[in-house]
């Protein structure tokens, strides 16, 4: 890794000042810009450019970059493609460190767009100016108050995001965005977002490098289409993966998908089978789409290890839990966990608890006939958290059904139970909370659970695959930490 | 089939009147029934029975069975085990048609619950009476107003479900409560709900009899744990598969699971491989998992048949579709499906509309820079819908974004204009609409569609998958109608 890796990026993801050029009295791209880092709470200043000047919101809009009378560390760039090449000359002759360009057509294009492409490049590294795109939405440091292409929502939490330990390097604007979202509903907090379409200069390889050795990033997700320089991208991962998790989604596996990843950002999608060899050799945790990529990040970010694949599954809360325990079974086992039988001491234990008529006192244990109280539930629960020799405890929950039988207060005294206990045991704790009608409430638990480092998934399948991401993981850095 | 199923039935779908048992001035669970026959439309006469006799919600409590002067098709007993017995011989008496049995503690508890199960069952027989459990939450019409276990919800929705075309055979009452949910937040309408437990008389190849000639019964779906008369059942699956399509969710498919079905409801949950050849012969639609069924009864209940598996695929709705064109494509082609490439004609109509920077002219389309307003939308997406040899169209609706970028207003004529496309070409038409931001306005957006037979789909994956059950399932009755 590059010595000076954080120094040299600090100008992307903590500049000092942006200007926004094409900032006008007609609206557009630019002032969406320039309106969200004045209104988003950028930590830096902000100056606007517009060949006949004028000025916006009581500030002066300059004629051109090197009409600014202070230094400007990063540039963005929403003017159509024939503008570009001027506009790194004046990058270039300001001292820029750093230009996003939003314009699209170029590789992605065709042949002409990528000779275009390869120049400005050639031209950007001449002049000592980094660029992220074309054809991309930019970057979000939350903490520093940089965001996405904002949109005109009610506010621009969606291009920001909630800050947190996660980083996302993406190919596609529209998946940055998403997985944004994602974070938002499901409560995963973002240290940077990437959005670098064509990466004519700045790729995933080079934020791969930062991320590694960015204090404030302890799981880093991707999405990649292709990789013009694969070798190089797999070396780094290959050291990157040693420090700190890293899942990826790869677009374009299929034919179509392959074709699709050409026209959208330039990407050769390439052989499938040499993608999976090359992540698995490296270390990387393989995602198919965005919600197994969110699934696994979610884990990761709420116990980052697990000692084994050992799974305690509870189900029966608020009662009719053997169906649940079935499909919790099944999800654990085809995803490869495996389910103890309980102790002899937790059976010893749980069966002054659980009558027999009704509840199923195996792994997973259906707690149904006892659960119709959430007293008679916790006491079981805890009896779990003391089970020796597992690594990770699957909890079935059905949100309307709970409220609708504990009410409002036995539901919400049941949550703050998971919390007591979760921390009190350090023991990971993963529930299962299927989309339902009481939806507001499932989604406001589940954020305030995953700032408890609970996390929460809306199937069994997609809990049980979660947990064996971590576990996986878990293992490839105990083999190379012995080597 | 029995000739004369649907007269046989009739008592247990549509009784005249129903008696429960156990009801009593202290509540507790057969109260619940009272009470949610009473609130919930059913529309036929209701009878509480105590032994002390009594009186509630100024009816006169009758202290046996036969004490109740007017005929009763069916009963309802949540009382324990041991009482059981002197029921099924009250039953017998009055000339009661069949009796619901909530009480666990039968083959699910071991050999000795199976020798009293047996012999509950043999008496039954013997006195004419059919036996719905035990060990189950028992039947909803929602037509008729009967409904499974009650839950003290604001209303009984959840044990109810709206009236539709659609039937679950459950052996779980847990998942049977929560398919009607995931119907009511999904729009899948229900003609009959069955929890049928233990199932020691009436079982799934006898409900699936009545449902193939059952008129209000137009999909089958199914949560099946194991079966005794595994023989019997595919005879009578060969049968209505080649009437309805029928979709059926096996739990118990691994080590584990088949441990819990034993639990659960004395199944022997038997060979995967065997059961996963006689789904296929038989004409069963597989699915694994709750979700995965859900989904394809929603297609099915959507469009029935389709001609073939071509779908066209659309994003960019409201902009920054080119990541999601990719997993569109990738989503479809690894469920099988096919994308077959627009037609000449198709790309000159597209042209004029989608400029090449920012859109992306293939199947699928990107419509990104010309989607942020609904009326260029409407106009490329109308185009796709007059192009010949696509049999289904599945488009990408991020909600939150369509809502922020084209406002509320913009966003409902958009979801108004999907419907009279639907109905003007009668062209089934598939949507994702990811978790978001908005989910109550994505969740009403969701029943709207629906109920205009537009399914929607929390991912890509879930979308291709559910078209390629209907394509398949079309194929096979294609193949069964030509012999």
């Amino acid at each position: 890794m590059p010595e000076n890796i954080l120094e040299e990026f600090e100008p992307i993801f903590y500049p000092r000042s942006i200007a926004v050029i094409g900032v006008s009295g007609k609206g557009g791209m630019a002032n969406k810009f320039f309106n969200s880092l004045l209104d988003g709470g950028f930590k830096g200043k902000v100056y606007g450019v517009n060949s006949r000047g004028g000025e916006l919101r009581g500030m002066p809009l300059y004629t051109n970059l090197n009409a600014i009378p202070e230094p400007v560390d990063y540039v963005i760039s929403s003017a159509p493609k024939q503008a570009v090449s001027q506009i790194i000359d004046d990058c270039g002759t300001k001292g820029v460190k750093v230009v996003h360009l939003f314009a699209a057509g170029f590789s992605e294009a065709g042949e002409e767009g990528l000779r275009e492409e390869d120049e400005l490049a050639a031209k950007a590294k001449q002049l000592n100016v980094r660029v992220i795109g074309p054809n991309c939405i930019g970057i979000s440091c939350p903490e520093h108050g940089t965001s996405l292409e904002p949109t005109p929502l009610p506010d621009s939490r969606l291009m920001i995001g909630d800050v947190g330990s996660v980083a996302f390097i993406s190919q596609s604007g529209g998946n940055g965005v998403t997985f944004i979202e994602a974070g938002l509903t499901r409560g995963i907090g973002m240290s940077k977002v990437i959005s670098f379409g064509n990466g004519c200069d700045l790729k995933a390889s080079d934020f791969m490098e930062y991320l590694a050795v960015d204090p404030k990033t302890e799981v880093i997700a991707g999405y990649l289409e292709g990789a013009r320089d694969a070798r190089r991208l797999f070396e780094v991962l290959t050291q990157v993966c040693r420090k700190k998790p890293v899942v990826i989604w790869k677009g374009g596996t299929t034919e179509s998908g392959a074709k699709m990843t050409s026209s959208h950002t330039g990407s050769l999608a390439g052989s499938d089978v040499a993608w999976e060899v090359a992540f698995r050799q490296a270390g990387v945790v393989r995602a198919d789409g965005l919600d197994e990529m969110a699934d696994a990040v979610l884990a990761f970010q709420s116990f980052g290890r697990l000692d084994g694949n050992r799974v305690f599954g509870i189900t029966g809360l608020p009662g009719g839990g053997g169906g649940f325990g079935v499909a919790l079974a099944d999800a654990c086992m085809s995803q490869g966990l495996s389910l103890p039988a309980p102790s002899e001491e937790t059976k010893a234990r749980l069966k002054p608890i659980l009558p027999p008529a009704g509840c199923i006192l195996r792994n997973p244990v259906d707690m149904s006939a006892v659960a119709y109280t959430p007293e008679n539930a916790s006491k079981a629960i805890e009896v779990i958290f003391n089970e020796p020799g597992i690594d990770a405890i699957l909890l079935h929950l059905p949100v309307s059904m709970l409220i609708g039988i504990w009410e409002r207060d036995g539901f919400n005294a049941m949550v703050d139970k998971f919390i007591d206990l979760r921390r009190s045991y350090n023991k990971p704790l993963v529930i299962c909370s299927p989309p339902c009608m009481y939806d507001v409430e499932r989604v406001a638990m589940e954020k305030k659970l995953a700032q408890a480092r609970i996390p929460c998934y809306p199937t069994l399948h997609r809990a049980a695959g979660a947990i064996q991401h971590v576990a996986r993981y878990s293992d490839f850095r105990r083999e190379v930490e012995l080597l």
